[in-house]
């Protein structure tokens, strides 16, 4: 096999709108090195793939085909939600990698996620040289929560930002305009458990000049709902209608999910309820007035069709990126984007040690949220904005967006053993 | 005064994307006629302005003001819900009407909305004759549930449907990459509460060449608890993943609506739930597979950065037509649209009598359901794809979309008289 060395490239955790951009800066720019680098083979379901053999050889697509993946949401190899375990718990699980990875020549491991996976990028990057089969493991950052730290903004966040923003800005005009004889209150829930970024993105969609009133709920903040109400009863005053951009993670004094409200319907069979409509019957309780309630869900973080140009190109950046830290000779790192200024906004991608990245959560910093706990700051705002700046429509078909869908070809096994995961 | 008579323009019931086009095309065809129309007065919150003599100026508006309400969602003008009452009941709202439109020397009254504004239309047609002064009433067609009769679709359906095929694509496509491990049941809530129309429209994001399994549940079609399971269970083995698209409709076989359940929090307080998480809850007890629900709400009606360019020259063009009509002496008609060829798409505005328009519903056919209840046809396909063809994208800055807000100036009220509504 000479000295070339294939990459490993897996998609894990939740899946965004531009997962996808970072596979095609990948496979695109490893192309470019032919001498070095020999195919990018990507794991079928994410990590689960390289356990069970099931590569996918990404050389037996058209360019066209992974062209057409900076602009297809969604993962195109299929992600999943499992985590390593800790190499005292499940050693088998890494030498079944490295085992795979030599069967298949692979050199680069590419792990293209959040947290967790940017630890499981440090043990594969630390336990290959150990257990004898040295591999260059680079992160390639993605999620819609925008939590991981160094730096300073997760590719998959500034798309889901942009939805959010326009979402918040359209529902809002259109309650403005009903207000008088109908709905004074809408609901929207978005994502973020934990970090309350994409519920401070609700905050871009009031602008000076088009000033709306919104009332943000962040989970950092412990709900206080007579505080809320009166907050949501003066801005129905003084605007005639309130717009409320909720956090799936908002908790009440007792630390419970606003969520979690222990619903029951008429046979006694519990209801998983979303916080939004949790939150909508408290207004009605409190407020008598007449709501309307959203739950974003899935339709957010896969909303490819409102994109943001930046973090197109952001994804695509920090998967090409990782192709050239490897040729670098770069191991145990992540992509990171740093940004060099506001005003123009510039960036740059930049090795972040993923010793420093693994297993912590970048919150909101207080400082981005209003005094009063219900708002952005203008700092929150300098930050967000040109994360969602630029539009990078995807091409249409009879009304619909084409997105493409991979021949996903396997790569014949090598191995004669089957692995169960688990 | 002179022969210049000036046009009352006024939107009703629930707003949509592109009701401002239609405006938009009111105001601008006037504009070309001054010989004979004077101004657009528009109604502050629909009707109610012209019944409190709160009228809108929208001469004081700059042409691209008035021009960017093509690219603006919501109602300019403020909408209403309020359904004037039959002449018996209260004969003293239309007296009043025509006080008003007496002494703001208004010969035109342009109702823009979907049935009970048609039904107002004609009843204002019918009166003024008797009440002794003349006033040509024409209703402009607006509603995204689509079920206007002698039109072959309504303004604002497209656009909505457009949103729902396109977000149904973009979640099912995020599902498929999570199914292996996560979500299989992906459930989107949509409108329509009497009509399937715009869950129908979830069916298109299914192509030949991009197939998705798309399940949809239609009012028209009563709740079939265990046939549905089934044919979710099907799709699950079939293709690892099932969407399903749910009108808010949709009732169980005793006739109340699926959304209905009863729900009651820990405090023992009424929960109005959605349709969205009480199917969820279904899914989760009858096939026990991890699932997620949106509920889409006002973000699809007021989703402009994602309308149909049909949808929009079609809004626009009833707003035009309306003033034609007009001119031509026309009365108690509506601006209906004809569809006169499908390959390639042709349509054309023509009038429809108003006594043939009011107080009826158009249901989807039953030609347009698959048999088994759970999709749509190829008829149905043909008659929804030209409507969501087409972008027509608003203009951005710093990544949102910019949208006009009016100066609403009001009207100096000429009469002495105050007015209660109710």
């Amino acid at each position: 096999m000479g000295k070339t060395k294939n990459i490993f490239y897996a998609q894990s955790g939740g899946v965004t709108a531009v997962i996808n951009a970072s596979a095609c800066g990948v496979i695109e720019t490893a192309k470019k090195h032919r001498s070095r680098i020999g195919k990018v083979l990507a794991g079928r379901n994410g990590i689960i793939g390289a356990l069970t053999e099931d590569l996918i050889d990404t050389s037996r697509e058209k360019p066209s085909a992974i062209a057409a993946l900076r602009h297809t949401p969604s993962g195109a190899f299929g992600s999943c939600r499992y985590k390593l375990k800790s190499l005292e718990e499940n050693r088998a699980e890494y030498e079944r990698l490295i085992e795979v990875f030599r069967a298949h020549n692979i050199g680069y491991f590419f792990y293209n996620g959040g947290g967790d996976s940017a630890d499981t990028c440090l043990k594969v990057s630390q336990l290959s040289k150990s257990l004898g089969y040295p591999i260059q493991a680079v992160h390639i950052p993605k999620t819609v929560d925008n939590d991981l730290p160094m730096t300073d903004n997760c590719p998959g966040f500034g798309s889901v930002a942009k939805y959010i923003a326009v979402s918040t800005r359209e529902a809002s005009l259109d309650v403005m305009s009903m207000a008088k004889t109908s709905t004074k209150v809408f609901i929207l829930e978005v994502m973020g458990r934990h970090a309350g970024w994409i519920a401070a993105a609700g905050g871009l969609a009031s602008t000076k000049g088009a000033e709306l009133p919104i009332v943000i709920l962040f989970p950092e903040i412990v709900f206080d709902r007579k505080r809320f109400m009166e907050l949501v009863e003066r801005k129905i005053r003084r605007h005639s209608f309130c717009s409320v951009v909720v956090s799936e993670g908002v908790r009440s004094p007792d630390g419970k999910f606003l969520s979690d409200l222990g619903l029951r319907d008429a046979f006694g069979h519990a209801q998983l309820g979303g916080v939004a409509p949790a939150l909508a019957s408290m207004v009605k309780q409190d407020l008598d007035v007449k709501y309307h309630w959203a739950v974003a869900d899935y339709l957010q973080r896969s909303a490819r069709h409102i994109a943001s140009k930046t973090d197109v190109e952001q994804a695509y950046a920090v998967g090409k990126a990782a192709v050239e830290f490897a040729l670098r000779g770069k191991n145990g790192v992540m992509a990171g984007i740093v940004r060099t200024s506001n005003h123009p906004y510039r960036w740059k991608i930049q090795e972040a040690s993923l010793a420093r990245v693994a297993n912590r959560e970048k919150m909101m910093p207080r400082s981005f949220i209003s005094r009063d706990g219900f708002g952005i700051t203008a700092r929150c705002r300098e930050y967000l904005e040109p994360l969602i700046k630029g539009e990078a429509y995807p091409p249409y078909r009879d009304g619909l967006p084409v997105y493409v869908r991979l021949k996903n070809l396997p790569v014949p096994k090598k191995l004669s053993e089957d692995f169960e995961v688990g």
